[in-house]
């Protein structure tokens, strides 16, 4: 099964305790395409400038990415800098230049009309919510926020909330939506607005995920996925969207939701999280193998695996 | 086997948003002698003033933990006072007595000789030395220690590391002893001071354990087990201590000692830990069955086991 990504491309200014990278290719939609089309199909619904060139393009579809869905408007590119020399586990903004991503109208081509698998990368709820209402196909729907829009639009948040299916968001986005310090009880909050799952993102410890009780009739007791140690974590910008490519990636590939699926997509997720930030950029996660992924992913299964 | 713990009794205030206690048995001996008690035989070296009474030592002698090393001096136990009202990972010191236990002096009874499983609290690294180079029946040491000593007392926490064969420490101190922020790298850096294994606790992500090239015969892979998410973490005093206490006294049940071994421990200190946040003090440790204890270990297991 094909799946659509509907979120930013950009180009990012990175510095770390590695390095510092300018001008590379960066955006949620552009990590979560390219980790989920090691698993599936992948579309896009993105809007670029007039400096996005030919080869920048190639690098979605290079791997099969359909970029019917890429607008290109007049004007430059979303920009965005960040700095992790302070904290690896949380990046430092340094600029954000919205460009043509300001006004950006997501248009569903018709040819994606028939998407099942739809995941909403962190924009506007309002876009976010405009979108799969478009989509009568869709099966299942991801999502992704921030707490700029957990702060600024709560209520439009809440209305997305009550379309998504699974919501991919970190421990602090989660207590802050919950106004709640315990990640359990935090969980069974933001589960009550409308997921069936939440899969909570603990950067390098992993990440867990809650059930609504009856949601895809997988029981209602949590999973939890490791992460794997990193020697140097260079760049960490796009872990969370590649974790989301992973992880909507497998499931899309598997066609049915069950227990089984989504706990081996939580692993998968983490392994495309674990390679993203081994080299600048979508560096890593332009030069993979699947054979390379599935051995991590037995890493990954061995680390926390009791006999 | 019987494992013998060397550290701190006290008595303890705890301020936490679940509410406020005064005066609760605490102190790292008591904890892991109380998590190591549902597995193994347990003896105790410790110091107490005049205002242990004899309830308090039934608190231990109940789990049929050996007291005999059990000192009395004139004067008060160590008292402490913490507060995790702004932080349920960090507690805030409201104030340290530290009474009899500042002249501490580990005396090691002679019935205690025989003694195979070693843990050696976190007291000062020249004490913790000196009880392990006067033990010679010991097969294996586990140690942990803190902030204060690896700032004011590095030069002897470093020979205390050559005699600890599985050191038990938190994130911040193996980032603390290596003076390197990635955690792999630190891991590996810590375990060419001398530990054979390391065990790093994340609090509620749970603990990875790293191993020394070579080290007991069970590969350098690491291994990490989950931490349950806790609804209401009550008081997070001492579940460090109740962590090390089950997996210590797991090792210490089985005699030997190989990769799934040291697995189970590992999970069954996570086991503890997570049972002694749930109430304040000791409360949690002091009531618990085997059975409950082996319910949450498959608990545990099923939070990551993929089929």
């Amino acid at each position: 099964m094909s799946i659509l990504v509907v979120g930013s491309v950009a180009f990012d200014d990175v510095t770390s305790p590695s390095g510092s990278v300018k001008n590379i290719l960066g955006g949620a939609a552009t990590y979560f395409a390219l980790a989920a089309s090691y698993f599936t199909k992948v579309r896009i619904v993105a809007v670029v400038g007039e400096d996005f060139a030919p080869e920048h393009e190639q690098v979605l579809t290079k791997h099969g990415i359909d970029t019917r869905g890429l607008e290109r408007e007049p004007g430059k590119t979303f920009r965005w800098g960040g700095s992790y020399v302070d904290n690896l586990n949380e990046a430092k903004t340094e600029f954000t230049d919205l460009n043509v991503f300001e006004k950006f109208q997501p248009r569903i081509p018709h040819e994606y009309a028939d998407t099942e698998f739809l995941f909403l990368a962190n924009i506007d709820p309002t876009l976010q919510a405009a979108v799969r209402l478009e989509m009568d196909s869709v099966r299942l729907t991801g999502g992704d926020t921030m707490n700029y829009w957990i702060h600024r639009t709560p209520k439009e948040l809440a209305e997305t909330l009550k379309l998504i299916n699974i919501l991919l968001i970190n421990d602090a986005e989660v207590r802050s939506i919950a106004h709640d310090a315990s990640l359990p009880r935090a969980a069974r909050k933001v589960l009550a607005m409308g997921p069936q799952a939440l899969v909570i993102k603990h950067g390098e410890y992993g990440a867990t995920i809650f059930f609504r009780e009856g949601a895809f009739g997988v029981g209602s007791h949590p999973f939890r996925a490791p992460a794997l140690p990193i020697d140097e974590v260079k760049d960490p910008t796009g872990a969370g969207d590649s974790f989301a490519g992973g992880f909507m990636g497998y499931i899309a590939s598997q066609g049915e939701i069950n227990r089984e699926v989504l706990k081996r997509a939580l692993f998968y997720g983490g392994v495309m999280g674990s390679f993203a930030v081994e080299r600048f950029g979508t560096e890593r996660l332009q030069n993979l193998t699947r054979e390379q992924i599935d051995a991590r992913f037995q890493v990954f299964r061995e680390l926390t695996h009791l006999e």
